[in-house]
């Protein structure tokens, strides 16, 4: 139905579409499909007792604070006992260093309306994290995409880039969505010192950063920039902004993320926070905070580890197992992805297809580019980006399901895999 | 501290500094205070029990579900229960008309982010709602602001604001906050006429409509259109976006608010929220659902509306009994607040300070209009918007703290009184 409205869109919601991966969450949910798509936990680790018990305290001991309008920045003792995590972490954060936010997600937003004007150029990973690109798009950001490999970020290829004067660099060096790698610690140190050579800041996003399954953590990027830079003036904050999430180590029906960053930022995001949503459920945060205390975050997420290395290990190997050589993908050493890159000439959309009718479901690589990966003109299918890699989550199936999930795919693969050699064969 | 960031913060920014109300929040938690200046309800009403029992149905019975991800839309259960709710008051809303928000403060930003360029004009009432402009704001808003009387807008003035084109018009029909008036039948009639002839659409706020406490229910903007336009399609949507909320009926500590307008719209608004926070906590949707449900919501309402109703005739019968004749007050049928203007000549910051010496409350006038109410350049100052008047609520403080506090809050006004009387005769 037209109305009034509907010719009165802003500028900035041209090419507003609904995401591939949103689409695509409508079709998985129907039964029989094994879903690698979602970025989801696994529901049978959320500690729904632990749950229980702290809603009831919350609710007996404190309604009248927990059920009523509470401060911008977020409720305090969550927003201590975050710095109190994160400090075992090596990050030095006071609690005014600290901004609840209705998940990570919504730091993003608030990121982009803080620091992006139409035009402005972010400098991101290619692939990067979907969710950021949408967050930051309606702002008008235009981007400059720096090609990662094993390692994470290029970082011998930042150079000219950052010449060219980006806004910021937005960076997932752990277990990295979509690609599941870890940006190398030497990579790490380069990164901070050409942030500082050049003025150009970073926002670190560090959803998973827990979950690692294999090696030693490495430092995050804010800590780099303050050892590197002797910025210790007793707390870590300066050229990066880091986020993280409760999503992933308690639930993500919370939407409870947060914002490190130096105060000042942090007061001006919290204006417009104010503006967006006055503040994040008080209700929630009360309940995450009761949750999280006494130290049940980090047996949680020890508990977590455990479970999540399991599914891990089942895809790769059913991976090895059931694809053909041809095939690679990365090894992640902790988070909720993998990806899979399949031979030139594949046609992944195709791929795609017969994986929904065989009750399997993965996100195609070309959502995750910040210049749309889908075929462009006068472009040769095999130059598309992404369009030969696939997304898997190993985190929200079980392990039987991961391991059916896979031999379906693998024949989906092999199906269209055949057929791209026929066409390549008849190319030469 | 200075860093990277903070020389780089987007044009949108500018002039962003922290609202009056937001920093007097912080004052007023002093011990003694009597605070007349939020828009909080009243904690002694959050049904405590119900929520305890909620909680715990949903972890024991749903928890793989309310602490996972959820649809950007919100719980269809829930966006059912608001459609059936809507519908007793003549609003007839299908599940697609309803998209659930992190609170109505979200339900503006989506809003001011799908329809606002930078330099549109929104014409708003005088005074209006402080959190719309501040949503507004960032997205470069301009506004019209067409003055208002104990009948709410004066439709009399709509036809030149409206003729010089603003992108929507943004209206409080009910017990409006800050001004605690209500827009009468025959002005709805007529503003919904005037938004159809020059084919500007409304975006209707309604946080209080189920508060009221004497008259009968008049009936919405988004009814009228359908009904006065002969849009009966099956249900109301059309020319109005209507917005409304649990925090004045269940808890604000939720955030939970939705908007209801037309499919096509709610697409792109959930486009939008999606890159904003993916979507609004499914846990506190679930509780609310299980709290709500049943008939339970109805009742509650009733209850709210027998304390609010006691505490609004205490405040009016004290304003009555403490306040010097020439001063006068609007007398709310319902909602949380009432609007008290001071004789010309009074110094609003003035009274404001002795009252918060005295230990009492409120927020003055000048924070509630589009143009800066403050002080302007060569404007005199009985000509301010505002400086002559105070927002009082009436829903959070007791019965006794509201006896109390009107008394205090006498004695700061009758000294400024005096003092206003002398400067007015030393000028006669």
């Amino acid at each position: 139905m037209s109305t009034a409205w509907t010719s009165r869109y802003a500028a900035r919601t041209k090419g507003l579409t609904s995401s591939a991966i949103r689409d695509l969450l409508k079709v998985i949910q129907k039964p029989g499909m094994i879903s690698f798509a979602g970025g989801l936990p696994a529901p049978d680790v959320f500690p729904a007792q632990r749950f229980a018990e702290a809603c009831h305290k919350v609710l007996t001991e404190n309604a009248s604070q927990a059920l009523q309008y509470g401060a911008t920045e977020g409720y305090e003792p969550l927003r201590e006992l975050i710095a109190n995590n994160m400090a075992r972490y090596g990050i030095k954060a006071r609690i005014e260093n600290v901004l609840i936010t209705s998940g990570s997600q919504q730091a993003l937003d608030l990121i982009g309306k803080l620091f992006i004007n139409a035009g402005d150029h972010v400098l991101v990973e290619a692939p990067t994290y979907l969710g950021a690109l949408q967050a930051f798009n309606v702002y008008g950001a235009e981007y400059l995409a720096v090609p990662s490999d094993e390692n994470g970020l290029r970082t011998d290829l930042l150079e000219a880039p950052l010449r060219s004067g980006p806004k910021f660099m937005y960076v997932l060096p752990n277990f990295q969505n979509p690609a599941g790698t870890t940006l190398s610690e030497g990579r790490r140190h380069e990164l901070v010192l050409l942030a500082d050579r050049y003025g150009i800041p970073i926002v670190e996003d560090d959803p998973y950063g827990q979950l690692r399954y294999e090696g030693e953590h490495l430092p995050s990027l804010v800590v780099l920039d303050r050892e590197n830079l002797r910025r210790d003036n007793g707390y870590s904050i300066g050229n990066v902004i880091y986020l993280s999430t409760f999503s992933k180590t308690l639930a993500p029906g919370l939407r409870l993320g947060w914002i490190v960053a130096p105060p000042e930022v942090i007061g001006k995001l919290a204006q417009l926070k104010q503006g967006a949503d006055l503040h994040t459920s008080t209700f929630t945060q009360f309940v995450a905070y009761e949750v999280a205390r006494d130290g049940f975050l980090d047996s949680h997420v020890k508990l977590i580890r455990q479970v999540y290395r399991e599914r891990r290990d089942v895809m790769l190997q059913a991976l090895q197992e059931f694809f053909p050589p041809v095939v690679t993908w990365t090894h992640p050493q902790g988070g909720l992805f993998l990806w899979v890159t399949l031979p030139r000439g594949v046609d992944i959309e195709a791929v795609f297809r017969t994986a929904l009718e065989q009750n399997v479901a993965f996100v195609p690589g070309t959502s995750f580019y910040a210049h749309d990966g889908r075929r462009n003109e006068g472009r040769a299918d095999d130059d598309c980006e992404g369009c030969r890699h696939m997304r898997l989550n190993f985190s929200n199936a079980t392990p039987e399901q991961i391991r059916e999930g896979v031999r379906r795919l693998a024949a989906a693969v092999k199906a269209h895999l055949s057929q791209s050699i026929v066409r390549l064969e008849l190319k030469l």
